[in-house]
């Protein structure tokens, strides 16, 4: 008979949103009348702007025309997208990137869950804690870690604690790595990486051999000109990263769905009998192999994220998100909370009062104020004791919300 | 320092069509008036049809304004398509085939790369040969082969010959098997599998234990009736098969992706201890994971297929499509060669005359008709001294291809 992968059998069931999910849903049969408030799951609430529309609605109607019809594009995507990302992403900020360094996708929830797969299953991974559950939940269950235990940490990954007694910005570990996962401006943390930080980090793999693999979708959020936008801004770095980005939360397209990855040539890893080998080569593969390239429409849509009219429609929308972080983050500074992120990110991280666990505040939260947040112990053991509050809703809501927050007595 | 997936490394670098691209390339630069025409690649020709044209320019719209815009959709799909292939696809046919039983993604290649991801290594793969290269690669990449020998055929995978002798159509395995491929009607061949063979299949997955993984990628070709459309037309089958389906040939999605899997919940494999587990829900864990949902507009777009107007428009270029195969068939038959397939698919598949290699004949092929194809042998060693050519072009281009591969000296 059959085998299933075992290694899916050690995920644990409860994932966040649907616990999320389940909570609200009873709240709710509870209590009809409350109007609840979502700053939970981190998805964009602005329409795609008007250059984006236009674009992929134009495209549409190519793709309805003898002329027009595109069928099989290449895996990679196309050279007018590619080229957009060169000069607008990389180019701009003095990262040389060649084109077939990118590889467009339909996401980078795609892209850092399959990024994994290039490498062996003994290489040791190592993580921020909190994290990104996805970046976890793969390598579990590709079988590159062992049980979880009874604090919620797997057996062979390495945790790397974020908390505010370091800043939210943990130091390269002291054993062994190989593969280090990274994010900045960070989900769930709103903790953004300084120069100095990426350049402590390019050093380490320098040193070490590992691979940085840096999860970047939310750089449209970076206000601080000190930030850098990619980790290829850091010399040195373009032998030792990966990159991912995103049009999800840069131009709205959590249902549009474009992203890509850049693997410079320069990354390598090695192989059993000693060969280097090159990472772009095998991601290539990988991305041939398993994947057909984004929808024609969409990317023409990404691409109007890079004209005069595409950027300032775009950026406008970030700047909203911005303020909504902004008022959030004043708001519950100013009823006593510790605040945390929502600068460089959509996010905001508040520390819970008086020692309430994660899922403790959010009952409170839920009950007491009709807001829905996240629980920071869903992204990991050293996420307990904070919670997740994203700016991506109505100014009307976000200011009722924390009025609401505010005349809770916590 | 961080190691490779060695098992990448096992792959035969010369994949199939970048060397007819290379080859195709040095023709027509030594002879650059020569008009070539290319039945080569399974692409399709035709522009999307209108109903498709104009439900995704709609969704377009909608995903500009405050009201009609979408985020993160369910990663399985909108229940709106998800229904609608339902009824269409499976009710329609006497297939009950439950919500939470389709998974909605952007292509079948995904999928059927995937798929095998929710396997433990150790189950030995069956494959018909010659056989769509990605069911093969992956299983390489994941490292459920050995190294490739010298016959092109990779240790410890289960090859099933489709060849002439056998009608194309190969008995299930003598030896203990865990997962078999199958795909029909075929691709390469362009043979279909009758009620019998399919019952047969089913029965042998039944007592054996084994999964059939069932691409039905170009059912909507199938134009004899009493070929079944879906695996699960067969009783019992919703116990042992995973079926793959696509709208890239079906509605000329190629280059808008569209496509989805029925993971049936009575199909199970064993885990190590014993235990029975439900490949739906290991798919829905790996599907959520790893992938966030089709686009909005593609989804739309996808939907419109099963309208009325979307039927009657999408049949009428199948059924062009169609008869560009007969014609295909019917001039090569008439020239003398040996040909299958192309009534129930839109590939024809050909012996090559005198015992030509499959690369000899794409050489001559080209060099003389100025029409490329695609070598057997690409597709496995069984494939050698076959060659498959695609009824994706206009009828022009099919009948000029058809008279000058008639009028070549074979």
């Amino acid at each position: 008979m059959a085998k299933v992968n075992e290694h899916y059998l050690k995920l644990k069931a409860g994932y966040l949103f649907p616990e999320i999910g389940r909570r609200v849903a009873a709240f709710q049969q509870a209590n009809p009348a409350a109007q609840v408030i979502r700053l939970g799951i981190g998805d964009v609430t602005r329409p795609l702007v008007p250059a984006v529309v236009d674009a992929m609605r134009a495209a549409v109607d190519e793709m309805g025309t003898p002329a027009g019809f595109r069928g099989y594009g290449p895996e990679q995507g196309y050279d007018f997208l590619i080229d957009a990302i060169r000069e607008n992403d990389y180019a701009a900020r003095g990262v040389d990137v060649a084109r077939d360094e990118v590889f467009v996708s339909d996401g980078s929830k795609c892209d850092s869950g399959n990024i994994q797969e290039i490498f062996a299953l003994d290489n040791v991974v190592a993580l921020t804690d909190p994290v990104y559950p996805v970046y976890l939940d793969t390598n579990v269950m590709a079988g590159r870690t062992g049980e979880a235990g009874a604090d919620g940490r797997y057996a062979g990954v390495v945790y790397m604690p974020a908390t505010a007694e370091n800043d939210f910005r943990p130091a390269p570990p002291t054993e062994r790595v190989d593969l280090v996962y990274l994010c900045s401006p960070n989900n769930p943390t709103g903790a953004a990486s300084s120069r100095a930080d990426l350049e402590r980090w390019v050093a380490y793999a320098r040193s070490s051999g590992a691979i940085l693999l840096f999860d970047a979708a939310y750089e449209a959020y970076i206000t601080d000109p000190a930030v850098p936008h990619s980790i290829f801004e850091i010399p040195g770095a373009r032998d030792v990263a990966i990159e991912f980005r995103s049009f999800s939360k840069t131009a709205g397209f959590t249902g549009t769905r474009c992203a890509f990855t850049v693997v410079p040539k320069g990354v390598t890893a090695r192989a059993p009998g000693g060969d280097v080998v090159s990472l772009n080569a095998l991601w290539n593969r990988r991305h041939t192999t398993k994947f057909n390239g984004v929808s024609y429409p969409i990317q023409r849509a990404a691409a109007a994220v890079y004209t005069p009219e595409g950027r300032r429609q775009t950026r406008d929308i970030v700047a909203f998100y911005l303020e909504n972080a902004a008022l959030i983050r004043a708001g519950l500074a100013a009823a006593g909370f510790a605040v945390y992120g929502g600068v460089n990110a959509p996010y905001i991280w508040l520390r819970t009062p008086r020692g309430l666990s994660s899922w403790q505040f959010f009952d409170r939260l839920l009950g007491e104020a009709h807001v829905v947040g996240t629980p920071g112990s869903g992204f990991g053991p050293s996420g307990e004791g904070y919670f997740r509050l994203s700016a991506f809703n109505s100014r009307e809501n976000v200011e009722e919300a924390i009025a609401r927050i505010r005349r809770v007595a916590w």
